[in-house]
């Protein structure tokens, strides 16, 4: 099915009720619609949100570049939202989105591979796409 | 397969690289291990995440009481730990756990529970158990 985005006025409105932080932002989790795997874990600002809601493609804000951060704008790994649903206290939001590609910048298809085991960290998956491919050499 | 715990000192070394933010949390995400349904998002210090690891059973910090929150002490809905893994940035965890009963405090199994809709929020689920029969009435 595909994502039908709501009218301005009901985004608005959602985004009214949203719990951003001090920061002005909120936790958003990436899962992959169909397999259910977390992919990743981000933040928005209220833009980010709405440009989410708005094109049905993934926008997060970076927390390190201080700006949108289109997800996939420069490695082409982008995200289509397929649903999202905030949480009991509208201070985390979960997208559900389908991936393509990888989601994490690393090459891997999710961005949670350090496992915590008895025998220490554990790398339980291998990049996918080097790194360099995802966003060349310069 | 039980949960097997790190030792000690392989504990205090994985702690060491987790990169907790200016408050000293890490963001903590809860899977349910077989469905792979998101349950919540909540917050780790690394005294939590160090029992979390230590007993098996998922405990996170609670901001607003400031101390640490068993999950299920109260309610009984625990979470027993399965795996756990750290993000490419290390400033988040994945717990892939194995939920007893319910995650969210509303009663439903979810705290995900507001989708982002045309027609606006809609609450995709229902209360499986009454808050007052998870936190009593007094």
């Amino acid at each position: 099915m595909p994502y039908t985005p709501p009218e301005p006025s009901t985004r608005a409105a959602m985004i009214e009720r949203v719990k951003f932080n001090a920061d002005g932002l909120i936790a958003a989790i990436a899962q992959q619609h169909d397999s259910g795997e977390v992919l990743m874990l981000a933040w928005m600002n209220a833009e980010a949100l709405d440009e989410t809601l708005r094109t049905g493609r993934v926008c997060y804000y970076s927390r390190s570049r201080k700006g949108l951060w289109r997800k996939g704008e420069t490695s082409g790994q982008v995200q289509t939202l397929v649903d999202a649903r905030l949480d009991c206290d509208r201070d985390a939001v979960l997208v559900l989105v389908d991936q393509k590609g990888v989601a994490c910048h690393t090459g891997r298809r999710s961005c949670f591979y350090n496992a915590l085991r008895p025998e220490g960290i554990v790398e339980i998956t291998q990049p996918e796409i080097a790194a360099e491919t995802l966003y060349g050499k310069g």
